[in-house]
């Protein structure tokens, strides 16, 4: 039985906790109904379970090699992208406008979660030439979007961002790779990118490269940065596929995991000129590339949710049906073993990946609505909250789910034991692929830079306030609850460490020293919006259970996964904002030479 | 440079926390010096940096086939063990009754330390050999240990423990492998085993497995089972190997990591018959195993911080020479970069490795030393406290190491941001060799049974006095000193959690109600021991400072590892324990079906 989805874990959130059909009846969203969504995972669901997941070990396996200049990839890859194209998914959340179906990011975020969960490798060709079509749909010429977008949207061609080079990775202001103006007003492109997913392969007929460089006037740092499209082959001024436009391929990275997607160290203007086309103004390209980051690190911390997902659904069936031992109350070796599951340390370790899991899934979801809303709103000043409060969830959303869904990955393997460290159980394969989450799109310490240096202090802390108005506004609703006094209790004493954590920080004259702890006031901040994710849902659940439901196993869960959060980890927060807000300068004035004493 | 061993901690180790000088005034010891510990450890620092460390990643890259019906492994294995044998070190810590050099085993542990960082696949068939043989040369016929040590301790052959089976992994009691009287008094064995590390290869000449059988009318359960000694080879009166014990190699397990050793499927009395012969009396097994299987579970927590320990050096080494961004304080794009240790959070990560490291080493080096105290000790009653305090700590050894080194594993990745993630760098491998320690030998939840089920029980609690009444003598020490109060006093009050927590688990009739929360139990009083040797480690420091040693860098590196223990890792336990002592029956009540609701 595959174990890549919760259909109806999905309903809750999309029907229950986030009420998509309140999206559907605003004019963008205007005839999609609930029916329609359904049919349309249920494709995904299909495509995913024939053309993804059959051939997720093999892909990790035999990952991509390096032959003949050009990356070689398994050919059930282009075969299964090839399906994810025929049913529209490429297009699915364009404008109709581009030739999309303006679906919006909830739907089509549960959508490509369940491709995610299938083959993570496969998903991510996919997730980048969206993304990647997505800045050009937003600020590329008409003319660049009438030859990029139809292809890109009909997943013929496939595309990437490039940011990082050898010298720079998180460091975006070192960047060298260089643009000098053709007579022709496009650019010569000259330089190294690294780390470059998708980078080279030919599943598809053309690859688009955004790629970040400075002209050879362009200011110094971050504010010289322009931002290009470089395709693999020459596109004509009718679309047609050309030549090679001297994109060279240096190298493949091996990596622990998500194999399955190349990696790629690519050299332009090595073979041959390498033209690029400017993409908006000159040196405002770091800006317009985190239109594509922004969106990126939504997708890093879903990938890594579904990464647990999958993880959490085999480990799940697997301690319903392995047998192992008696139970601590009746241990008679005559009696037959239980189930594993029957264990309470294995519950728990059920119970951890069920709360991470469920508990981010209902983060990223609920940013999928706040772009949707945005888009959706008619009131300025509406989407700007929605903006403002996007902005603020982003670096936890993307960070939170990168570490606990990562240790959901540790549990999922511990509960099939010594077979969990095995290869021949997939579990180990998702634990190797979210390891990469952490690291790529910003890693989780740059993410807590950004949340604790900017973005808890935009607009005079507006962001902020407005989320914790939110959480006290649930924390209010819960009290009403019997049943949840102690859990509104526990998250109102963590929104008050938290909010006290930020005021010390805020109040510190020296950067350095208020940023030192920056990592774990992110650790201990996405602890409070997963509460806060959790209490909505144990509202939602206690109704259903009062209103005699008869998914009562199924409310029931989501009650105690939201007891397990409280009593497990939220308590946590306080060690945590105490430090941060004791400016701990432990860690900050260790001395480069302290570690090993020379 | 390779990154195996920091040899002025493990003097500070040895001989400023330890005083492993003292030990070697005891008459057992005597003989031994410094010089000659030192000597020793230049040794194998050689050996492992010239045959163990060079081959690391190509064990690693290709590990041992299954071809001909046997295990094959790459020929450097060979060559390494051969060096290690050739050094004594298989004799070294056997009396010299035995043809050994009776070394203690905080000196041979420091050795192995080195070996394990160096390549721990390699590394584990002489470790498994060495238990192996220590279990013989304390249970065995005098015949016995004529016939098999000799060998053993020659390294001409190696040794194994047979306890899994396929239905029987964590429950022991389970296990069907059947041993039936042979009319000479030995036994034919029949039955398959799994996960045994080391069962096949054509290293040795010869493999000595140690199985767990049960005869034809042993009573069920744990209750009867008997331990035999099963040659690969038959083994002549005289010595000789002769031909196959109808041991057969049904397959190979393929795993995440510590893919240099083989993990072998054994199928016994397959190809003929395998005979065995018994160690001990009938069905006393178990018990004569657990004298094995206890010092691999030291050896699996050293083994977890040894990985860790080159993981931290690897990633110390990349972020003093690896210039990335700039401080928080002085962003000019014009300025160069800094080094990436310049970076608060780097050195935290840092800081998180070397808190892991150095805090759970001082642990395994302590444990090893109750073994070398016991040994020498006249005194039978200090001898069992010395063995209560010993079997107290071992789930702890065993277990704080398997999480918080492979946490240390993962920081390392991360100080290597992407480069961390690919197999060009052994930081990864190092993530996946680690991540085997929570499981053998004992899974983190079976060791936190056996702590909280049974060894602060036992002998009505006095094994946690004794424990708690080292720590509460060092922590009076510590108030003595300026620099160290709140040291003390954080350390103080965790005791106080802990000891209120372990009441109320004990005063709970429900046994099964009382463990629910086991694994949390030992997580926390896991850091309580650790923060203890964190202040035994400052206050040494502290003086060493006081008294204006040279070596300031080392020493308030210790200061400051031991600020960043305190503060970030100690004040957690107290939601740990405040959720253990509220007996919580979250998890032990969640039914099964309430995991996605159906």
């Amino acid at each position: 039985m595959p174990h890549i989805v919760n259909r109806r874990d999905l309903d809750f959130l999309l029907f229950e906790c986030f009420d998509a059909e309140a999206l559907f009846e605003t004019e963008r969203y205007q005839g999609l109904d609930r029916g329609m969504v359904e049919g349309m995972l249920d494709i995904a669901e299909a495509i995913a379970e024939e053309k993804y997941l059959p051939c997720a070990a093999a892909l990790d396996a035999h990952e991509p090699t390096f032959a003949n200049g050009q990356a070689q990839v398994i050919p059930q890859v282009g075969e299964a992208l090839q399906a994810y194209a025929d049913a529209g998914f490429f297009a699915a959340g364009f404008d109709r406008a581009h030739g999309g179906l303006q679906l919006p990011l909830i739907v089509t975020m549960a959508i490509n979660g369940i491709f995610t969960s299938a083959n993570l490798g496969i998903a991510n060709y996919a997730f980048l030439t969206i993304a990647n079509a997505n800045l050009i749909a937003t600020f590329g010429t008409e003319e660049q979007q009438k030859l990029f977008l139809p292809p890109m949207l009909e997943g013929r061609w496939f595309g990437t961002m490039c940011l990082s080079e050898p010298q720079a990775g998180s460091s975006l202001s070192d960047i060298r790779t260089c643009a000098v103006p053709r007579q022709d007003g496009s650019y010569s492109i000259t330089g190294t990118k690294m780390w470059i997913s998708g980078g080279d392969h030919e599943i598809s007929e053309n690859i688009v490269h955004l790629v970040l460089a400075r002209t050879p006037d362009a200011p110094a740092g971050v504010k010289g940065i322009s931002l290009f499209i470089v395709p693999k082959r020459k596109v004509g001024a009718d679309g047609t596929v050309g030549e090679r436009n001297g994109v060279v391929l240096a190298g493949l990275n091996h990596k622990l995991g998500q194999r399955g997607i190349t990696n790629c160290l690519l050299n332009f203007g090595e073979d041959g000129e390498s033209v690029g086309y400017l993409v908006g103004e000159l040196n405002n390209g770091l800006g317009q590339m985190f239109h594509m980051m922004n969106e990126a690190r939504i997708s890093v911390g879903h990938a890594s949710v579904m990464s647990a997902l999958a993880g959490y659904l085999y480990s799940l069936d697997y301690a319903r049906s392995r047998p192992q031992g008696r139970r601590a109350n009746g241990k008679s070796p005559l009696a037959p073993q239980v189930p594993i599951i029957e264990h309470a340390d294995v519950k728990r370790m059920l119970m951890a990946q069920k709360a991470a899991v469920e508990g981010a899934q209902a983060l990223l979801t609920y940013c999928a609505l706040l772009v949707d809303r945005q888009k959706a709103s008619s009131d300025s000043a509406e989407r700007a909250d929605l903006g403002l409060l996007l902005d603020l969830l982003t670096p936890i959303a993307k960070s939170w789910p990168s570490e606990y869904c990562l240790e959901a990955n540790k549990w999922a393997i511990q509960v099939l034991g010594g077979y969990g460290y095995t290869r021949d159980y997939p579990v180990e394969r998702y634990y190797r692929d979210n390891r990469l989450n952490h690291i790529h799109e910003g890693t989780f310490g740059i993410q807590a830079i950004d949340l604790l240096g900017r973005k808890v202090r935009m607009h005079d802390g507006r962001a902020l306030a407005l989320l914790l108005e939110q959480i006290r506004a649930t924390i209010a609703e819960a009290r009403t609850y019997a049943e949840l006094p102690s859990e509104a209790a526990l998250l109102e004493a963590a929104v008050l460490a938290l909010e006290e954590a930020t005021a010390v920080v805020l109040s510190e004259s020296d950067l350095e020293v208020g940023l030192a702890n920056a990592t774990i006031y992110l650790d201990a901040f996405g602890h409070v919006v997963i509460g806060w994710f959790w209490l909505q849902q144990a509202m939602l659940a206690t109704e259903a259970l009062e209103r005699g439901t008869t998914e009562i196993a199924f409310y029931s869960g989501k009650v105690a996964a939201c007891r397990y959060f409280f009593r497990h980890e939220l308590p946590l927060v306080h060690a945590r904002f105490a430090l941060v807000g004791s400016l701990d300068r432990t860690c900050l004035e260790a001395g480069s030479d302290w570690f090993t004493g020379t």
